[in-house]
């Protein structure tokens, strides 16, 4: 299948069975994350996989009691930098270099002169740009659940610093902004699965300029 | 090709060689993005697509003088809402209704508190939001350029305010996040195009509550 037929194919699926899903399929979503392009190679989030029971149990009123959370196989916690540190910049350009085979300076110019951006903005601007590319890892991760087969629930209803606080987030210099609940359709008791699925008209999504 | 093998063939293009993409695989990229999944299927973003190359050099020094605005075949701008309006959130509605054939006041409990707590947020937080969503079909648009082995060029790096200005977007109650630069490499002269890609280890991307 295309691309564009998994996307067809999922739905953010409300009622799962309980079911777990494949060790080696968690690991192909959440390598579609890791491989995410992200400004300027920062990548700044990370991924908690969470399959334990007790654990999920204890996020499912902090996710306002929603089904998916306990019944799926996996929930996968996005969070991104709270803030860009410069030994996270260094980091980056030191593995880039030390990858690369370059030399350890490869990139300074370029690598001092984006920290200095990166650090004229406020706190929360940080957070929010470091928010912006968490989202495209979820959304690849997403696109490789639909390519496997496996129902995955995007999910941003949930109390984000009652999350932080259980996961203890802070002290990874982290903040949760999503969740996909990963595992299978329990299809007799979802309401959402044979809806059609609603998105803007074409000629309302694209705007041309040619 | 599987999705991860589409993610480790694609690179952000630093060269490309001028050579025009066909228009279905253009529209196949922007049917991706259309088929992003957002928060409460609200979709809260649009892209614009330029190939002009008139419109193309004027956003050029907007975009730092890069040479992917004016050497891809088309730039996808994608643009979020400026704020998340009540017609806005009465149209995503609406259009559920009437697509799934449900009564006009399907959901008019959960609707009513989805816009209560979106109005609740700052102006620049509904944008914030917004532009998170915006992410996902960023992601997306990327995955599907790479699955049509079409090389893209995400970028952050432009004046948002001036592009905004130029495209009047402000007209359309949205804001520039984030650039595609959408053509074929100039392999000999794309000093990245050999390059490891460089991410996260694995071990350190993923953190395991299992």
């Amino acid at each position: 299948m295309s691309l564009l037929e998994d996307l067809k194919w999922r739905y953010a699926t409300k009622k799962m069975n309980g079911t777990p899903v494949a060790q080696e399929k968690i690991d192909y979503i959440l390598e579609a994350a890791r491989l995410a392009p992200t400004s300027s190679g920062l990548h700044p989030f990370r991924v908690i996989e969470i399959s334990d029971p007790e654990w999920k149990a204890k996020i499912q009123p902090i996710a306002y009691g929603q089904s998916q959370i306990v019944d799926s196989s996996h929930i996968l916690v996005f969070a991104a930098y709270d803030a860009y540190t410069k030994e996270r910049v260094e980091a980056t350009f030191a593995q880039q270099a030390e990858e690369r085979g370059l030399p350890l300076n490869f990139a300074d110019d370029y690598k001092n002169n984006l920290f200095a951006q990166l650090s004229a903005l406020s706190q929360e601007q940080q957070f929010s740009h470091a928010a912006r590319q968490a989202y495209i890892g979820f959304g690849l991760a997403l696109a490789a659940a639909a390519e496997q087969k496996i129902d995955a629930t995007p999910m941003e209803g949930f109390n984000n610093e009652q999350l932080d606080a259980l996961l203890e987030l802070d002290k990874l210099g982290l903040k949760s902004v999503s969740i996909i609940a990963i595992g299978y359709r329990d299809e007799a008791h979802d309401w959402l699965v044979n809806m059609k699925k609603v998105r803007p008209l074409q000629e309302d999504f694209i705007i041309k300029f040619n």
